[in-house]
């Protein structure tokens, strides 16, 4: 009786989101059966703006190295950064095996060589359709259509019933490579039984279908059968299917094309050596050689669409890009939406862009973008030839989630079935529940440069602080014997007011400095914490009374 | 004949732009005929994101204060911050009389009061359709559609021709106070000619019309009669027929209505004593009595849309408003569209409010907000109506001169009479010739606390430069006689790393500086600059190798 009730409670699966949850980006989940754990995707999100000098944020991955016996490995869903950026840091933590597809894998391996870790790591090449037996679990790709080639989701077979964790995905029917998302495969595991089913969230807000693929590559050949100059398109470098297009429309109108930019040139190098992008030899140029044609000759594929500063695209709007000049003539399509927060940015290049007299097409104007994701119609296609008897939404904020949960209820899923979790939060199904089932430590680890997790809230909130009113700096020397000031009190400010044009408010800062420390040294008062305080204190309500602003402020003491 | 051609010389008329052309917002411009000059509008600018710890941004107008004898008056489009806000700074330069319709300068005087200089200022009320005769021009104030009530396109007629400047709007033929857009007055004017048209350029980038603001109180009305819980509506607190449609729709069902929030309470205020707000008394209760009245009798208006980080909803989402706690069941509509750049602010509350069990409609799931500028069908009426002579498209950023340029061309404007401007940049129109003639100084004054100008671009660049790096300030006090270290190097930091778990790093940081100082000192290197840079350069070297960063680096030599 009382193994019977032991057995019964551990047959049940964990479900771990250690990101990706109530947030975009930083997608990483444990599926955890007895003493399996399969982890799906690793990936980082990029700084909030409040995030002051962060580069990027990944996961805590506390309770993976806690339980690095049981994780058998890291089965991703395809290529972008928030599903695999953070696995050059998690690997060096808790080296396992790897599974993706061929594209997402090429990728990885570029990662891993950045990082110096490619030898030490083992990544296992699976095609869509595969599937990798563990022990207990068996895990499987079905592909999908999504942004970038060679996506899967992926199901998960355990003994008590199967998992599906959709990754990101979209339905499209005329993909640029044929390669049509498995329906059938999603109807056939619908038919046989879903527990679970784990569903992307990012476009539940937009109703109807995403667009294909396909429309964007009729207008892009539009837009180059009327061009008569050079033209720049500017798209993220992981949509190989958009290169694609973009070269196809090039070459039918003899153009020769040009990558710029690293990223850019780095992962069409591995879509091509790996079969995943094709573009005749003699068709491409280097991005030296296009003054060797004439304007109406030449394509320039570019980074840049998000306005990143460093981007190539931001530099030929700011006439710092090494060899690229933009001319009036130039036509140049900005072939990606703007990531929420981004929107400054890239108007900005536009700006600049029409300023030096080129044309320039983007998303308001014409349709030469869409989305990876699945709008409502196709989450409810999902959801129907799913039919899981448990769901949870996944990749969103809180809003998406929720939104999705009451998308799976208008289609008649049972609400008590549907369970909105957050990152840390542990999801237990058994063949019969499911239930949130306590927490485990998760977070954001941020990382900026070569620091990974020294920069922690205390950091963040100082630079929020020396952000918005600076910082003034007081020091002055006492002697410790006759109890006297011997040099200053002196004031060094930055990002406080310019001090040029402030002496006057810096004199009488210093007067009420000094005035505040004879007054502590008359009264023999010797902490030098009390004294700093005492400085602290009425330097800051002077200024706040003078400027309506409250500068960091330190008070220096050296005591000789 | 020289006179004659002295004549024609200064029979000119000068455009000076001091604001609002090549960006959103701080509009102003300075119209000049002879010895008189017309201001029109005078409003103030959001800080960029880079522009740390800036409360808002002000015009320079340096060119009116060189030219104060020729101003006029300040002639106000309508009481929008972005075109009224920066009248208490300006006036306190040069003190002319302003002009304005009723609401307009009821917002107006609230700001004046608030800045203590009432007592000493000129407001002139007019009304759509009137006409202020100076000596020589002569400005007109035409009634237009626009998301305040009150709102006026201004027509200028000078000796030499008309111009007509739109300010904002938009075409609405079923405005909520019936006050339809003067159509036939902007035909009129036409007719008779109309040298110069300068037109608002915000929604050039949008086709077709801008819906109706009736369509809203449609949304609204059928919202509120499903509705069984309190409802939380959000929007701008100077979108006056907003405001009235959600007290139409309260009303409607029995509800009663509170204003929470500084601005929404001030400005409704405003608009009900004015007349510009209709809402039975007894239909108003305060935020304390709402928990006299059953949750489907209440209905409470507020500000915070944008999510800004003080206003009563951010608030309420963040469990720290005063009176209002969210509760399960309550509705809450977001009647307005994210400000670019607000988005992730607005998006963190929508998602506190879900947490909290509230059901959101936002833009992205509902028709509960329109534009308040014209779109590109708008447009074309107005050019077409106007057949303007010369043609200069005006707030917006250049993307949206330039297509608001390419617009008027398209249905026939002669390329050669389309002037895209920038602030600062004269643009001289006589009867038969227009063309750029010269700048005058401009610029953006920031606003920072109680300092107006005191921030400028290197403080700025100092807080980027804190924000994303922090700063490290370096102590040493120092003998002058003997030549030798007394006292330190002592080393603090903010923003950097997290000291106490970089004890290690700043150690060697410490020991860095040591060397360095000993060096020099042996040396007899006496100039502190030299000794100064020598720390600075080898701590910056040393502290890049180790974290991939560089902080502001602050040496400072105490010498007794």
């Amino acid at each position: 009786m009382n193994n019977n009730y032991k057995s019964k409670v551990k047959n049940k699966i964990r479900i771990i989101p250690l990101g990706g949850l109530g947030e975009i980006g930083k997608n990483i989940t444990a599926i955890e059966y007895k003493d399996e754990i399969v982890v799906i995707d690793c990936g980082i999100s990029f700084p909030d703006a409040d995030m002051y000098g962060v580069d990027l944020v990944i996961p805590d991955v506390t309770y993976l190295l806690e339980n690095r016996d049981k994780v058998k490995g890291i089965f991703l869903t395809h290529g972008h950064e928030d599903h695999i950026g953070a696995l050059p840091y998690i690997l060096k933590q808790i080296n396992v095996p790897v599974y993706g597809t061929r594209l997402t894998l090429g990728l990885v391996e570029n990662k891993l060589q950045e990082h110096g870790i490619m030898a030490d790591c083992t990544l296992n090449v699976v095609k869509p359709g595969d599937i990798v037996k563990l022990e207990k679990l068996s895990v499987e790709f079905i592909r999908v259509s999504h942004s970038i080639a060679d996506a899967c989701s992926i199901a998960i077979h355990t003994p008590i019933g199967r998992i599906i964790h959709t990754g990101d995905f979209k339905i499209d029917y005329t993909p640029i490579d044929g390669q049509v998302i498995d329906l059938e495969r999603f109807a056939k595991l619908g038919g046989q039984g879903v527990l679970l089913l784990m569903a992307d969230s990012t476009n539940v807000e937009r109703t109807g279908f995403t667009i294909s693929e396909k429309v964007i590559g009729e207008s892009l050949n539009k837009l180059f059968q009327k061009a008569d100059g050079r033209i720049i398109v500017a798209s993220f470098a992981s949509n190989i299917h958009r290169i694609q297009q973009i070269a196809n429309a090039s070459i039918s109108v003899g153009r020769k094309i040009a990558f710029s930019g690293r990223s850019m040139e780095r992962i069409s190098q591995v879509a091509m050596d790996l079969g995943y992008l094709h573009i005749p030899q003699e068709s491409i140029i280097t991005v030296a050689e296009i003054h060797n044609y004439p304007d109406e000759k030449v394509t320039i594929v570019t980074t840049g669409s998000q306005g990143e500063p460093l981007a190539a695209l931001t530099r030929m709007a700011s006439s710092t890009h090494r060899s690229i000049e933009i001319q009036k003539g130039d036509l140049i399509i900005i072939s990606a939406s703007p990531i929420p927060g981004n929107e400054k940015f890239i108007y900005n290049v536009i700006n600049e862009l029409f300023k030096k007299g080129a044309n320039v097409i983007y998303n308001t104007t014409e349709e030469i973008h869409v989305s990876g994701h699945a709008c409502q119609e196709e989450l409810k296609l999902i959801h129907t030839l799913v039919r899981p008897k448990f769901f949870m939404p996944v990749h969103g904020e809180y809003r998406h989630l929720k939104q999705h949960a009451q998308l799976a209820e208008k289609i008649g899923m049972d609400p008590a079935n549907i369970f909105i979790g957050e990152t840390g939060q542990i999801l237990e199904v058994s063949q019969n529940e499911c239930k949130f089932a306590g927490r485990v430590q998760t977070g954001a680890i941020m990382v900026d440069g070569l620091g990974v997790g020294d920069v922690g809230n205390i950091v963040l909130r100082d630079r929020k602080h020396l952000a918005e009113e600076g910082i003034l700096t007081v020091v002055v020397t006492i002697e410790r014997e006759s109890y006297s000031i011997l040099a200053g009190p002196d004031i060094i400010t930055r990002g406080f007011v310019y001090m040029k044009e402030s002496n006057e408010l810096i004199n009488e800062a210093r007067d009420i400095v000094r005035k505040e420390l004879e007054q502590c040294l008359n009264n023999k008062i010797k902490e030098w914490a009390v004294i700093k305080s005492c400085i602290r204190n009425a330097l800051g309500q002077f200024l706040y009374i003078k400027t309506k602003r409250r500068p960091i402020i330190i008070p220096i003491i050296m005591e000789i």
